[in-house]
């Protein structure tokens, strides 16, 4: 039979490591996460996990309400979801919400009488009496409902600092900041870091609102770009947005990053497929799935929880987006 | 009572549309297939989908097993699936299979005795028993199964001339092919299609076999431009292959379009956002999802399938990676 002690030789981790990741009693790296996730599911460990659950337990199933699964930030944070769901003995039932609050309270009143053991919910709807009154257990992801949910979010605002600062340092004396929804707090939080970062500093901005999205995005910058050729840096609260503005500046005939800077906000993948490659603040999307699953496992099992506030640190990942910078 | 014709009328479309889709009686384009499916949501057609399956059906749910929801392909399709099945009071439970047989075999296996109604799969294990003697209804997207099981596949043969073509009409003279891995059907197909229009044209032309991803893609084509610099044109036999090539296109120093053409094959959403805008044969993702939850619910329902093959049209999308057609 299968033990731990295989489990974490086959990792490359610890012992110690694999059982505070199982437990989620403590901190574990997303490689090393990701690497017993693996082990664990190539060596079926604890039996297989669906055989397993499905055979002990009544309720295995988990509700994943997200806004839009096309949206590139969402499939990572789903596979995350799914994997650690696995190791659990649950699997994972997919509810793209379009951030209607109808769509989410059918999911949420009608799944929650048959089967479903919790959801794990990145919606905007944060005091939506759905949620507060649900009965059920619910994790919140970016977003908080209310005191008794969970949440686990991104470090945002410390991002934004670190995302604004990266353009200074690398002499942008004119920077675009492309603030996000309104009614979103990720969005919020970027924004107010932006700003902290950037009246520290003595260089000019001008902030527009617009939409995660890319032809948006475009338009807005080729507009903002015609309207003040001095903008020399451009700090995106999304990677979307950031190809928008690394489009808009081609067909302007701005040159990245010569005599354009852009840093994005996100870390999806398509970022190191553009050219130059996107320069972006990236958060630890797996990682944010994986603490969400766990921390709502726990919630299912009855087991305690020490916090209601998971934060999941960024960090900035250098392409070809932003020069060397200044000595 | 909402009706069918308030379905249509919503829709903009008419109410033998909304029929034909409802009971996949016919040709229903992707567009009215989806302001179809949009109207039944907002006008909670037939009451409230989710809550009338649930208090009504045993069994509602629909397993998509596919092999890694990161891929940029999957997204569109999975959204698909759950939008249409929502409409008929389905929720689908998400399995990535990292194309592994075990974790396939499992979810099947355990899955299908609790409460799955059926699966809808993309997969390479394509005789496997775990599928053929299954014994719950399945619908295989892009890949052969068994003569029993229906298939959902781009018409990908004619993809690859369509694409082959278009770099030729465009004055290429020798001719790159990144053939996909030869374990993959749509691959073949693509490759089979590539070989048929070259050989009728007098264009030089090398095939290089590489994964569908973005990092060994652009290594193995900066090593073909640098082994071979009269490569004029590259077909790529997916997207993200093709944002490889482009990568690789900038680093070598070559001109796209101006000295080298590239032309992909997916449409997924990234390929917009490349500078230059990325030329692609595209497939209907979201139909192909679509068409496969109806074909799926039919039989889960007992209805009667009129084929056991269907093959949704793909079309060229001309962005700026491929130069205007020679006169």
């Amino acid at each position: 039979m299968t033990t731990i002690k295989d489990v974490a030789k086959k990792a490359g981790v610890s012992v110690a490591t694999v059982s505070r990741f199982l437990n989620d009693s403590g901190y574990v790296s997303a490689d090393a996460a990701k690497a017993v996730t693996a082990a664990v599911d190539e060596l079926k460990y604890e039996l297989n996990p669906v055989a397993r659950s499905l055979n002990t337990k009544k309720s295995n199933l988990i509700g994943l309400i997200l806004p839009d699964i096309t949206n590139p930030f969402f499939p990572e944070l789903a596979r995350a979801v799914e994997d650690v769901a696995l190791t659990y003995g649950y699997t994972v039932v997919l509810c793209n919400s379009d951030e209607n609050p109808e769509k989410e309270k059918n999911y949420i009143e009608t799944l929650k009488k048959k089967y479903i053991a919790g959801f794990i919910v990145t919606s905007n709807q944060l005091d939506a009496p759905h949620y507060a009154n649900a009965n059920v257990p619910i994790v919140a992801l970016d977003r908080a409902i209310n005191d008794k949910i969970p949440v686990v979010s991104s470090n945002n605002k410390e991002g934004a600092v670190i995302g604004t600062n990266a353009l200074l340092e690398r002499g942008c004396r004119n920077v675009l900041f492309l603030r996000g929804p309104e009614e979103l707090n990720p969005a919020n939080d970027r924004y107010d870091g932006f700003m902290e970062a950037i009246r520290q500093s003595d260089a000019d901005y001008q902030v527009v609102t617009c939409p995660f999205h890319f032809a948006d995005s475009q338009k807005v910058v080729e507009q903002a770009l015609q309207d003040n050729p001095s903008i020399d840096g451009i700090f995106a609260s999304s990677d979307v947005s950031a190809a928008g503005a690394l489009k808009a500046a081609g067909t302007i005939g701005r040159q990245v990053p010569d005599d354009l800077q852009i840093v994005g906000f996100d870390g999806v993948a398509m970022g190191e497929m553009l050219s130059p490659g996107l320069t972006t603040v990236a958060q630890d999307v797996y990682k944010m799935g994986a603490v969400a699953t766990r921390v709502l496992i726990k919630q299912i099992e009855n087991k305690k929880i020490e916090q209601s506030f998971y934060e999941v640190p960024v960090k900035l990942v250098i392409r070809g987006t932003t020069r060397s910078v200044a000595e």
